[in-house]
């Protein structure tokens, strides 16, 4: 019976195990691999060393300070989590099942892919599934971003501050009559594409270009990077039958990272609070060790 | 006019300035000093180094770059932040009065000193006002605890259960009733002491000891450390006329660090989520900086 086990290795879970086991907690962290979505930072052609804000820094020491710690951390995938009378049990795809204590699902989310040539090869070479995350990388540049909910009409007027130009792909026209889908219509930085398909990303090391048939017609257009912004999907399905996600699949969590069921805590992109800032969910992971620690006081 | 002020230069603010200057906001951070409290570790004698976690290399690399940028900060006091329709003024003890479109307040808290004698100079020196934070450090060492309220009780119960021995001097009985005060009374490791007075702190370069006044007899305790825990003021006067504090004068805040009054943002000790640690306070800075940006987008 360990006293918190964490599920996912991503900021918010390694943070959230480094301050558990500084509490002294008997602590087991499982997840597929560790670091997350600091092992991808974003790079365009020429550009050197990393963006100025990650807080990979902070990540990475705690990484390499579980990575070292045998005892508290195990390879693999967690399936579901249960709770019965405050016992709770965590499953996993290996056929284990641990117990605890508490709980702390830290699992992140998987972005929608768009299936095309070049997607997988190109991530973090110029493409990339967060405008928000990223924008600031594209001074001065060409980029082209895909998606129409408000995060990705946001991401691109973020982008339409500072890049040289932006190329706007929609694949609905729905949002585009919000407040902020009119400013982005008549943006000089924007041009706007509508019921465009983008069919490929080029590019040898780094996005050249991306391919769209648009108005009936193939064409390639040179940019710096893609965001393609098709929605993110939370990682909760472990969680689903514990009544604690909201109608998105997200978890919700107070603002000290607590779930309503008792001895499960929630941190970082899989939660309600979700912002995707790394420096965000290493406050939430260490919030949410705590609000454990006091729990189990 | 600018588009953002903070207030406050501690973890919380640093990080929300950085944030929102690199989110292209016209920012302005007023404080009468940077960094606050990853100034002031806590060192004891003979320990080597700092403490494991701290976050104060991320706050460290924040307040240089903000240290850089000379119009982005003004070194003052805030002595009050009003709001008329969506017009916000911040002034100033020097009399300035600054106008912003969004304000974040991170003033964080004030601990109750207890005015003895040595208490100045230990500070950091084996003396502190946060056992939450540092309990960490007195692995097999001797320590004091003033202090009966349930935050300077769970304290303790954290030091019980790592130091070679815990002294409590309880200014007010009450709360040694709860199941924690029970359970520290009868703690192998814990020493209570009733309605006793701690006259001074002794130490050359370090504490050493403290001076109590215990069943009518001054007596020197040797110690290596001694945290004072008499409450936390949060330092919200400013925000007193916005109707944003609690009863206990925190600023309420949801969880992405936005408070009642439109436009005013609140982030770290000072607000109702306070957990002291410096990397919470730095992840609801860049909070409250990405829902200011938001709020004016």
């Amino acid at each position: 019976m360990y006293d918190l086990i964490i599920v996912g290795g991503g900021p918010a879970g390694l943070t959230a195990a480094v301050y558990a086991l500084h509490k002294r907690l008997e602590t087991l962290l499982i997840s597929q691999d560790l670091g997350g979505k600091i092992n991808y930072h974003l790079q365009l052609k020429g550009m050197e060393g990393h963006e100025i804000i990650t807080g990979g820094d902070v990540v990475e020491k705690f990484k390499r300070q579980l990575e070292y710690l045998d005892f508290a951390h195990q390879l693999d995938r967690v399936t579901k989590v249960t709770a019965r009378d405050r016992h709770l049990a965590v499953l996993t795809q290996s056929g284990r099942c641990y117990e605890a204590r508490s709980v702390i699902i830290a699992t992140g989310v998987t972005p929608q892919r768009l299936d095309v040539p070049g997607e997988r090869c190109l991530l973090g070479r110029g493409l990339s599934y967060s405008a928000i995350s990223h924008a600031q990388v594209f001074i001065e540049k060409e980029v082209a971003l895909l998606g129409s909910s408000e995060r990705a009409l946001r991401g691109a007027a973020e982008l339409a501050e500072i890049a040289k130009r932006v190329h706007l792909f929609l694949p609905e026209r729905s949002e585009m009559d919000s407040p902020l889908g009119q400013k982005l219509r008549i943006h000089p930085q924007v041009k706007v594409y509508e019921d465009a398909e983008v069919c490929e990303i080029r590019g040898d090391q780094f996005v050249e270009g991306i391919l769209v048939r648009y108005r009936g017609k193939m064409q390639e257009i040179p940019v710096d990077g893609l965001f393609i912004e098709l929605g993110l999907v939370p990682n909760s399905q472990l969680a689903a039958d514990l009544g604690i996600t909201d109608s998105a699949g997200r978890i919700m969590v107070d603002a000290k990272c607590v779930t309503r069921c008792p001895g499960i805590f929630a941190a970082g992109d899989v939660t309600d609070t979700f912002i995707e800032q790394v420096l965000i969910a290493v406050g939430e992971g260490a919030k949410a060790a705590l609000s454990a620690s006091e729990y189990l006081l």
